[in-house]
């Protein structure tokens, strides 16, 4: 029997209540596909600034660091949204991020047959749309130094960050999102402002450089702006996109609005070696926490990444995404994906719905 | 009779198309209010690069600084594409920005009644939609210094840039903004990242201290990540917002791409005094260039602006806006907002036809 160990992230908000139906799921399809796991549940976000006066606690990152795959709830909320930087729920993810270098965020942006209609996008726009952002997730804006606050020439206060990447750090998202892209559709879209940030120049100039390796590959170049039109205009155009940390942070957003159901997405963050972090795209949503609403499709669908990407357990990925829109087929819905002539349900039974369909 | 001078920027492309018709309905519309104009023709981008060498030539800037308005077409092209930074057609537009500090850039997207179904968004989620987007144009990371490329501690190449704002560059949009939203629907929408960037921090905390001069605006913050989303979920939700440099470059197309007629967006950016510059947001589309096929309702539009926040000539400007209603209205179109049922016109007859309606 093949054994993993895997770490348990609820975090703040509706995480506890969509990692334990996504705990169940891993559960049971593991017995099916003789699969054994070893959980640890521990501190992150929130939840441990409120325990342990940190974000993200050092036992968090080290068991973390050991386990064969993370996979996330959800952090934050408003009772923390004032706490000066180092003490914010997002700094300990942004730790974590770093703590378990996953330079790769995979952020695939789905639009699900039976939700089509949940899209702001006409059908015709949205239907089929089927992209994958990949988000450089460790290096740029986020993390360049120097970075704080000062005061300039005219001794007036700023405030300042350092968007920088080294050679070594687009080399690597770049090969990554060639091949990804090599096994989805084989065109990758590298998306920058090179007419403007020397930062974006010299990625471009490395993508292309790179470029010479993936023959096979059609590679194009957006500016960022363009992109934000275009994911609208059709998104349908788009099969793998790459960019930068901040980039990325607003485009794959964008692309996953255009589905118009944040609740089915899940997202993958992965390093060169070491365990891969695996987290829903949606927040925390505080105004709902505890009141067995939340929609566990995306954790669902984040423990299945888990196991495509951060295990090689390609059957039981399988297995649980047929789950999921065995679940959808037979017309169980959360109240944010519903529609009339579909059944409500609530994060609880949706998770027997879903065990069901295992 | 109230007289100004004009700087007229053809630039590339379709440039001097849509300037010529613009050009013609100032003029006839200046007759009608009694205004008369001194219009001064002068290059800038590529045709600038092509003629001198350079993306601004001093002569244009210093003529452009003595005008009372600059209106511009558009810049940029294939041919200039690979050129290295000081030599492309955008780099004259950056330093034109600069050079005028126009600080504040306005960016309406307004979605036409005429034209509803050109959104890829549905008829209910678009219609109505207008919104503003005051995005900061000459500060942030379009500016920052440190910039380049360079080596880091481990002899790996790198290309950088700073995203930097001080204090009074951050008061004075954000003050420009309180205003705007004042003359409109009393919202204020700050779009930032200061759950992770000092810069953001900084930016939310002066429009925050700002706001006690203007109890009568609602404001709210919003992270740039979840705008990128709401913009699409729901745009009617914002009435003003103000952002950055690169955060309003990215969020200013998706919004006007919301409407699904960027040939019909003008924009104006404007400083504390000194001439404004005013443009349609589209490109210079070489490919349809000088096919007499391009949009100049844009530009068009980017002339009332010009008289409505440049000269204050109010009563013209209505009467230009008017003007391109009333075109609507009887049928014209040009190809990119054509659809079945209308009369599909050129630029030329376009400019002829909102002439009659002037
Ligand atoms: C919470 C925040 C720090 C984070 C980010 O900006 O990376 C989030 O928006 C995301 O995309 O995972
Ligand atoms: C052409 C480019 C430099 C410019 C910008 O990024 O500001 C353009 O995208 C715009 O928004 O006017």
């Amino acid at each position: 029997k093949r054994s993993y160990t895997i770490t348990l992230l609820p975090g703040d908000g509706i995480g506890p209540e969509v990692i334990s139906v996504a705990k169940d799921v891993l559960l049971l399809s593991g017995s099916i596909e003789g699969i054994k796991y070893e959980f640890h549940e521990k501190l992150l976000g929130g939840a441990a600034l409120d325990a342990t006066g940190v974000p993200l606690p050092d036992e968090t990152l080290s068991v973390a660091k050991e386990s064969d795959a993370v996979l996330l709830g959800a952090i934050g909320g408003y009772k923390w949204d004032k706490n000066e930087k180092h003490l914010k729920p997002e700094t300990g993810l942004l730790q974590l991020r770093e703590g378990l270098k996953v330079f790769a965020n995979l952020r695939p942006a789905t639009v699900f047959p039976q939700l089509v209609d949940a899209s702001t996008l006409k059908r015709e726009v949205a239907e089929g749309v089927d992209l994958m952002v990949i988000r450089e997730l460790t290096g740029g804006i986020y993390f360049g130094k120097p970075r704080g606050f000062g005061t300039n020439e005219n001794g007036e206060e700023t405030g300042y960050n350092t968007e920088i990447y080294a050679a070594h750090e687009i080399d690597r998202i770049a090969r990554f999102a060639f091949e990804v892209a090599r096994k989805r559709g084989g065109k990758l879209c590298s998306v920058d402002k090179a007419n403007v940030l020397e930062a974006s120049m010299f990625w471009r100039k490395r993508v292309l450089a790179l470029a010479q390796e993936y023959p096979d590959i059609e590679l194009s170049h957006m500016y960022v702006d363009n992109a934000a039109m275009q994911l609208i205009r059709n998104p349908k155009q788009f099969d793998t996109v790459v960019t930068n940390n901040i980039f990325g942070d607003i485009l794959s957003d964008e692309a996953s609005m255009i589905t118009g159901s944040i609740g089915m997405l899940p997202s993958a963050s992965l390093g060169d070696s070491g365990p891969g972090l695996f987290e829903p795209i949606h927040g925390s949503a505080p105004d709902i926490a505890g009141q067995d609403k939340a929609n566990p499709f995306a954790t669902v669908l984040s423990a299945a990444m888990l196991l495509r990407y951060g295990l090689g357990e390609e059957k039981a990925a399988d297995r649980i995404e047929k789950a999921v829109l065995d679940t959808l087929n037979r017309g169980f819905r959360t109240a944010d994906i519903y529609s009339p002539g579909t059944k409500l349900v609530g994060c609880k039974q949706l998770g027997e719905e879903i065990l069901k369909s295992v």
